[in-house]
């Protein structure tokens, strides 16, 4: 039910999923009335495949997080997460609220022993490397100290193996420069339990401006620090396509190229549409939950789809688990 | 001497700024041995206007920020703000190292009384006012208190309206939310300072989406955040750039239009040119300090020049004296 559109988003992606991956089966979890005329034209191969689990209630992206947990536990939400909790499924991807995913998430999962805060990794565009890095945490947390962090170098260097196939992803910690004495204390003690681990292949300080060079697999930051991060690039991305479509209106002859550019500008914009990095996972608990993006479109929510397949097939919060028992 | 380029910038820069403003004067402090050369086919109307102050010393962008005061005192940023202490000059502008600049410029300089902690204030492009909007702290302080971002607001406030010509400047901070319960405890409580300060145009918390919509003249948050999110801008700047180019040369019609398209590109690179939003300013200290970023070119030292004049103009470290005598 979540995200700016719902199930005229939801449903077709789950579908798409489904027709491509023949294994899986889906729980559509939200009101039928809703979900049912969606799939009036869905093929039995399909069709056979889909559960629904109805309910009225839905958590808007405007609720305060906890109100997911005060009064609202028949919610979409909240069913959803229950749904892992009882194991009858493998995931829970949504695109609604944040804040209550994480606090629904949290009480229902609980974190795996030796992770003291869950944190949401975020996918970004590695463009030198053609790939993706994965930044974390970029909102769960508004402050956090150097176990914090550690553990987050920790569980987002397993995250992103799986996501990425790169078996020794490479750790950076989000800094203001590359020297060992620079940044906060919580930062450089951080740095010093990565050095001391051998467990997990942490290559220093990195800083802001190289957050897209694909230099490293997994950027470590503070939840304030992330979440500003991660914002303030879709923000510069926004401004950057404003300004190009602003100077190809300026001039006629500006507006003739634009035509017969179109292509050019499709693949552009299609390189730096954000379904192509859709996708953050919640990551420490004791299973598995993806969020999208709330304006998602179908492509996108599909995508936040297959990063859940993904860590199912390598039951990450298992090998987290075990990570955990080997450094500190 | 400062910068990528040293004086075949800096000087081709100054002596720019001297052709368009009859009444400057401008000192040249650094090795006359690299500098004479670029004075030879000057006019004698601007000629008379440039002062040489000879040394062999130089600060290099590498070395260490305390070593402008340990055994340095003879470099060409040491005695660039020595100048300004002494009365001789009305502003330093240097393209050298921040961290040098900031620690000769607290030594040399001083805080203005009702300030803790100089910061580093950087242009951002405001696209969707056509403008500019300032972002401060940028790097000056690792960590900062409530009571620093307060008096950062205050001042980037006087700083900004002077730069801009808006009278009043509307002063935001940097936060993870908009809600009033969002963020550091650091955050609500500057929050609550501003708002209970009626001599500062306080608007509230913006995200890191915003920062370039031009909502908010100034935007206020730590060193570390602020040094992070302007770093990840101009990361986030040349990945666009890079993926445009990269489009461009993917397939040869592509190439061909990029040859039509010239003009067109060269329009989008100068508006994301970084020489349009050079010229941090140091502010918070007895006197006028300019950093120019180290990779600029001469349009770009010339701003940075530009900025300087500016605020001697306005006087702004006497009004941000007044203003610290106002609230609180």
């Amino acid at each position: 039910m979540g995200g700016d559109f719902g199930p005229p988003v939801t449903v077709p992606a789950a579908l798409a999923a489904l027709k491509v991956r023949p294994f899986l089966r889906l729980t559509l979890i939200g009101d039928e009335r809703q979900i049912k005329p969606l799939l009036s034209s869905v093929p039995a191969f399909i069709f056979d495949r889909i559960d629904i689990v109805h309910t009225d209630v839905a958590i808007s992206s405007q609720a305060r997080p906890d109100s997911v947990l005060r009064g609202n536990r028949d919610s979409s939400m909240f069913l959803a997460i229950d749904q892992v909790r009882q194991g009858l499924a493998d995931a829970c991807v949504s695109a609604g609220n944040t804040g209550a995913l994480l606090m629904a998430g949290r009480h229902l999962l609980t974190a795996i022993p030796g992770i003291d805060k869950p944190a949401i990794m975020a996918t970004l565009p590695a463009t030198r490397s053609g790939g993706y890095s994965y930044l974390l945490d970029v909102g769960a947390n508004v402050s956090n100290n150097a176990a914090e962090l550690y553990q987050f170098a920790l569980m987002g260097a397993v995250l992103a193996s799986s996501l990425s196939d790169r078996p020794r992803a490479r750790v950076a910690l989000l800094n203001i420069g590359e020297e060992a004495h620079k940044g906060t204390p919580e930062i450089r003690q951080a740095a010093a339990l990565l050095a001391d681990c051998p467990d997990v292949n942490y290559i220093g300080f990195i800083e802001g401006n190289q957050l897209f060079d694909g230099v490293a697999d997994v950027i470590v930051c503070d939840g304030f620090t992330g979440n500003i991060t991660i914002k303030t690039s879709a923000g510069a991305v926004k401004v950057m396509q404003r300004l190009i479509l602003g100077t190809l209106s300026a001039r006629w002859y500006y507006r003739l190229l634009a035509l017969l550019a179109r292509p050019l500008l499709a693949d552009i914009l299609t390189e730096l549409s954000p379904s192509r990095y859709n996708g953050a996972t919640l990551v420490g608990l004791r299973g598995i939950i993806v969020k999208s993006h709330g304006n998602a479109l179908r492509d996108g929510f599909e995508r936040a789809i297959s990063h859940a397949i993904k860590q199912i097939e390598d039951d990450v919060p298992a090998l987290i688990a075990g990570k955990m028992k080997g450094c500190r």
